[in-house]
């Protein structure tokens, strides 16, 4: 939620004019995106996002997060589509920093989602998961079970400063998550972040997803088991099955999943809170204190971890 | 430059009916204006931008604000026009906060303003003066010399944290300026705070002015003194006089000054220099060490006083 770097008129009327996008009538730095700046470009054919990638997302992956939304634009998924330049490449540069342009996408996100709205999100990550099933590029989950316990150990005992026994509670979980997490079950791409604020809604109508800087290649019931967690738990941090219910059987009529997928969700799910929690955690111990900007509470994953420790099968979720 | 106040897509589009503006279709918070919190509002009619209020705007001064933009944009001048809803009122209520929608306009601003630039400023602020005339509504300026003394014991002896010696500085110059303020020049309503980024260009032409939150009843001599300050000066703090000039020529053209106004403009610029010294070095004590926003510098405007008081006479400033 911030504006990162400034760009001058000048230099950004020069990068559009490398575009077949008319000529350049205003721009506002706008208040999205946390790993990079994000601008409202208003030119002469029309709304547009210019996004400069930040140093903490790697210019190397850019071609894989670029080309998939071309991708899944193609294959009739709304999202926003990178603009080509007048030389057919989709990635230049900006006060420095590696910089696109893509759609302006119409919608609005919902604070408080409803069993159709999750729905929705189950039937449009389903068609996610397939749609990206012939994409050519891989980009490894930089933020699976593998990474965690070295998130960890950078926020290090400084857990416990949060919550008194904090650090313990992860430390046993994460013994856990490595022992037991699943392998082999069905994978391609996922969208990894498909949080409330991803997914735009025109009325009651899903009207597409943004922000893919998170995707990458893992298990689709992982991506699954995220939007357990972000999409059908109420903000006391109790789980609603009927939202459950309801992105799940909107998912499966898309993309079925196998017997070895519902067994492993409850374990997905657990794993899916620690990420949320880890990052959290490490974003909430890089503020200063007394900072007027308060990252998200890193808490409200430890809540909704002890519900998936304490699930017995998939069909606590939902699942019929 | 920050969003302060989250609005839920609900509460806005139960806003937005209340207007004749079309369907609610995006919105973004938008890294403009420190006072208040700003949007960018896409709906079926067009752009438009809401601004919800916070606590550091009075309610009280908002019928002049939203009343002075209208009164200008009927005259010509081309700013930001506020929006009536279906009941004739230019003032709502969006998450707990009064809330107006004005019009969206396109333009750039520029970060490094040449003297065409600095004649178009000039002339359209001497425009802004003349139309102002006949608005009924009055609003002191609350940021005038009376304010500056409790403004600076405010911020008190911190001031020194900044740099050794800066409170007796300031002590020094208020002595003066107390006793020497220019009084009985010709008056009316001024923007008061027409920086750069308040004034939009497309191309060389001026296309808009913004943010009228400062706007108050001074003397007219006191914004062209403002303007000196931010138009003026090249980053290394020295006084471009071909700059001056244009601006002074420019404005006059459209209003000439009279004797005393002259006469009294050196003056004035310290006066100016004075108050954005003040506000910026409240601003800037009031941020905790280590925070991730570093307001401006408020040392930038010691060096333009430390100018205006080597200044002989308004020929200084480029006036023939």
């Amino acid at each position: 939620m911030a504006v990162y770097t400034d760009v001058s008129a000048d230099d950004l009327a020069r990068f559009i004019g490398r575009y077949d996008i008319g000529e350049l009538l205003s721009y506002k730095g706008i208040a999205e995106g946390v790993e990079n700046s994000n601008f409202l470009v208003h030119t002469s054919a029309g709304n547009f996002i210019l996004t400069l990638y930040e140093k903490r997302v790697a210019e190397a992956d850019l071609p894989f997060f670029l080309g998939l939304m071309e991708h899944l634009a193609a294959r009739g998924l709304t999202c926003p589509q990178p603009v080509k330049n007048k030389d057919g490449g989709m990635l230049g540069v900006v006060a420095g920093r590696p910089a696109a342009i893509v759609t302006f996408l119409d919608g609005l996100w919902i604070r408080k989602p409803n069993a159709g709205h999750c729905a929705a999100v189950g039937e449009a990550m389903a068609r996610l998961h397939l749609a990206g099933a012939d994409f050519a590029i891989k980009r490894p989950n930089a933020l699976s079970v593998e990474s965690w316990r070295p998130l960890f150990e950078h926020a290090g005992a400084r857990g416990d400063s949060v919550r008194e026994g904090l650090c313990n509670e992860i430390v046993t979980e994460l013994d856990v998550l490595e022992k037991s997490w699943p392998r082999d079950l069905p994978s391609g791409v996922i969208h990894a972040d498909l949080f409330p604020d991803n997914v735009f809604f025109l009325g009651d109508r899903l009207s597409g997803l943004i922000d893919f800087y998170f995707a990458c290649n893992d298990m689709f019931a992982y991506d699954v088991a995220i939007c357990l967690n972000c999409w059908c738990f109420e903000p006391d941090h109790s789980f609603n099955v009927t939202k459950g219910r309801a992105l799940l059987k909107a998912y499966e009529k898309v993309r079925p999943m196998s017997a070895q997928e519902h067994a492993a969700l409850p374990m997905l799910a657990r794993g899916a809170a620690m990420r949320f929690l880890l990052t959290r955690l490490v974003d909430w111990l890089a503020v200063p204190d007394g900072a007027l900007v308060k990252p998200k509470d890193p808490l409200e994953y430890c809540g909704k971890l002890r519900f998936h420790q304490a699930v017995k099968s998939a069909s606590d979720y939902g699942l019929s």
